[in-house]
């Protein structure tokens, strides 16, 4: 399945400032960059990607001068995902979970579990340990949230969006980050590019670690989760800005897209998918 | 109906210090003290009670010199509450509340209704408009928190004690008084002596206004409301607290009781009751 | 010293809404209304306004039906403060201030005071016991602060102000009232009309309780005190809101405005001034 | 330079409890572990230590059956620290700095930078862009906080922490991290053993990124950092637990101790030194 991606940023730079996009999409065994160009302006400016491994993401760094600055990336990507019903995917004991999946335990800024500890364990306490689980916390995220744009802003945690219970696709994954750690589910964050999202935009979504792998869950499901292109991911959304600036520059427009190309689907929207 | 009342606090003090006690039982049209003693040591230690309406809190003024402080509050009190169903009790539309109220569907500093007004929403929007909305939520507490003493301090605030689903009284209390303030109904705090409650200590609850008059509620459900002393009220614990000090004196024993002396009871321990 | 008036507030109602509004000029032994006014439209439609003692806030009623609503407030308005250096006024031991004043020492919604107790002691522990502390409180404020139009909202208390280093008027004063409380001095909100402020809008300061009076102080600087005109007050502004509406009603537009029209002032702007 | 350390933990196991313990001094270049021991009770139960590469937390992984169970760690290290003065390390610019650093600039769970960046620029925005800075921002914390035992707790934020004015270790820490990050350096906790410290027990202090590496800084200033053994590091004390527990099992006793053995010492007790 091809899905074709597109972001296009400008800025107007009013000195010397430094950027850090991380908008290109990832390479994983499962997602396969079949293409991508990268446009910048002004013409002499140079866009450094760091070199990544496989999976990591990709930080490409930008120097750029006063003036007005325009990046725009462009991609096709093959996904093959690895699918399964999230019930037969199984809650790995704490025992046994790989050592570098356990820092995705712990509480982060913006997904602060340990708070939310006792409130897990009386609304999910009695699921079954498997991914229906996290489905589970999906379902109950997506009863109790209103999709608010403006509602929240980048201060607002987890815990200040379930109090509220309103909130953005960004503040759905950190609650349903902390739900999972404190459910004791390794959990990260993810930002993508999404077909079919409407309003096109950069889609935050998260992964839950189960039976030996990362798979995708969105509380929003606002778009078909197996269309999504990963691009970064992290503890939470701190950890994936689109862009880092430093210096006095301003974001003047954005356009993000994602089209949907065609080729075998998995099939089911409800199925879990993992192209981590 | 006549409750005795007792309260013995033991301070230590280090040097000069003010004190102003909330610990008598307050008169209302509802609540009669037949008779009240109070004892200091040292014998030279004057209480000065502030001159107060009926129904106000009874201030003691206590201007301790450096050394042992004790004081100790005996009274009996007959109370003749008014007594109806929750469900007869018909919310005050905002138009016809006495000014004197609004206040008390202001957010305040351990009730910040305004942080919940659409979790309130999701919860209570179904129900009727009247006491039973009250009981109602007082019901969702008592199922959704865990009685846990140590779990909270004098910091904690509703939003943090609903969220971590644990708390005593005192939070059971603000998180009654968010709700109700949230859902459009005025509510405060009073504290009291409360027969039957075990370990025996100042207890604390809260009034919702409906029909004109202000009913007591209990989310914690560990004492016959009906057997409640009030002493004092306030938009929450801060303006309740049973002692607060000027001055570096501690707090070194404390003995708290209340005794159900017998007399007709209202008979339905799950009626609404009226003491203000 | 004169001072003219007026706020003219126009509203869509989509359904029948109550409105309480609070920009009637207090009257007090100290402000004088000479002559008011007050249009409402549609014609039909009635202001009521509660029996309010002497310096209480007045609060004007409205029902308004669907449609559009406009509210026009007019006065002009007598002011003889009472006036003193600040550090003339003594600060009232704990144990002299009157039971009625005892509240405003508690912390409240946006004035969080018990969160700052040790901060203030740091800042302010070698203060003076007098007016001056308040003096340097506002100084401290004005200098640590960035007055940024949009940095808060109306969840902010005065923690979270204080943080983040900027706020409005509304921050300001909390921040004052939180120091001041924590500080020993009962500390209050007050809502006015003040000249010469820009852009022109309803302003929000405090009071501190000195010397048996209620003396106005306001750490934005932003306009000369001796000529604000008082409008309501309360624990913080969560009591002191110029309207509020149960119903679905927004404001379309909201006009201000407060004209020095001459008299004798009180000659020093940086008098301890008090109108309460 | 050497330093002896150890650690004897007693726990009380209700049920088969799984733990990971992150106490092992750490191998770096500069901190090298000449000899240690582990000795765990009951005899069968087994350590599994993860594989780590050279510089990495040292995981200790142990399946605890229901009963007593107690671990003891004992190490001798040589620590041959790089030393600089700390103004001679250039905070190295944006632009320059290393992928894999970058996350040490983001918000944490414990250190939400992003809340006090105006409140860092209006403090530290005066000093040198050099380790001086890190230094200025220590001498801020220990003037401005009293290490007060008991005033916080695993909720405690580096924001909570500098409000109130009190705190313990890792809160000292805490708070420089997050000053740091909003500087624009990117800063990691450290867990370790401290010789000299008062009462003994495990340390908590931070890591600046200065001049290409990671140097210790300790605001507490409690003991000679020259003699940190380091354990673990981590965005915030989330990362460094010293032991994290799946199971009902409580810890009864705790020893920790750390000796300096002699050997060649930096001279300089105000060094920057790195260990990393």
């Amino acid at each position: 399945m091809q899905v074709a991606v597109r972001a296009a940023l400008d800025y107007a730079v009013a000195a010397p400032s430094s950027f850090v996009f991380n908008i290109a999409a990832a390479w994983t065994s499962r997602q396969n960059v079949l293409q991508e160009t990268l446009h910048i302006e002004p013409a002499g400016m140079k866009a450094v990607e760091a070199p990544a491994t496989r999976g990591d993401n990709r930080l490409l760094r930008v120097e750029a001068p006063p003036g007005d600055c325009r990046i725009v990336y462009e991609a096709r990507v093959e996904l093959s995902p690895q699918i399964a019903r999230a019930e037969a995917l199984m809650q790995t004991p704490f025992s046994q979970l790989p050592d570098d999946v356990l820092t995705y335990l712990n509480p982060s800024r913006y997904c602060p579990s340990d708070t939310l500890a006792r409130w897990a364990l009386r609304e999910f306490g009695a699921t079954a340990e498997d991914g229906g689980r996290v489905e589970a916390i999906c379902d109950w995220i997506g009863g109790r949230m209103e999709y608010l744009p403006g509602s929240t802003d980048e201060r607002t945690d987890a815990v200040a969006a379930v109090v509220q219970c309103a909130g953005v696709c960004r503040d759905y994954a950190h609650i349903g980050i902390a739900f999972c750690r404190a459910m004791g589910i390794p959990a990260r964050y993810v930002s993508g590019y999404a077909a079919d999202l409407d309003p096109p935009d950069f889609h935050g979504f998260f992964e839950a670690y189960l039976d030996g792998s990362w798979y995708m869950f969105d509380a929003t499901r606002m778009a078909p989760k197996e269309r999504f292109v990963r691009i970064g991911f992290g503890r939470d959304a701190a950890d994936c800005a689109f862009a880092t600036i430093v210096g006095p520059a301003q974001l003047m427009s954005m356009e993000v897209s994602a089209q949907y190309l065609g080729g075998a689907e998995c099939g089911r929207h409800d199925a879990a998918i993992s192209t981590a």
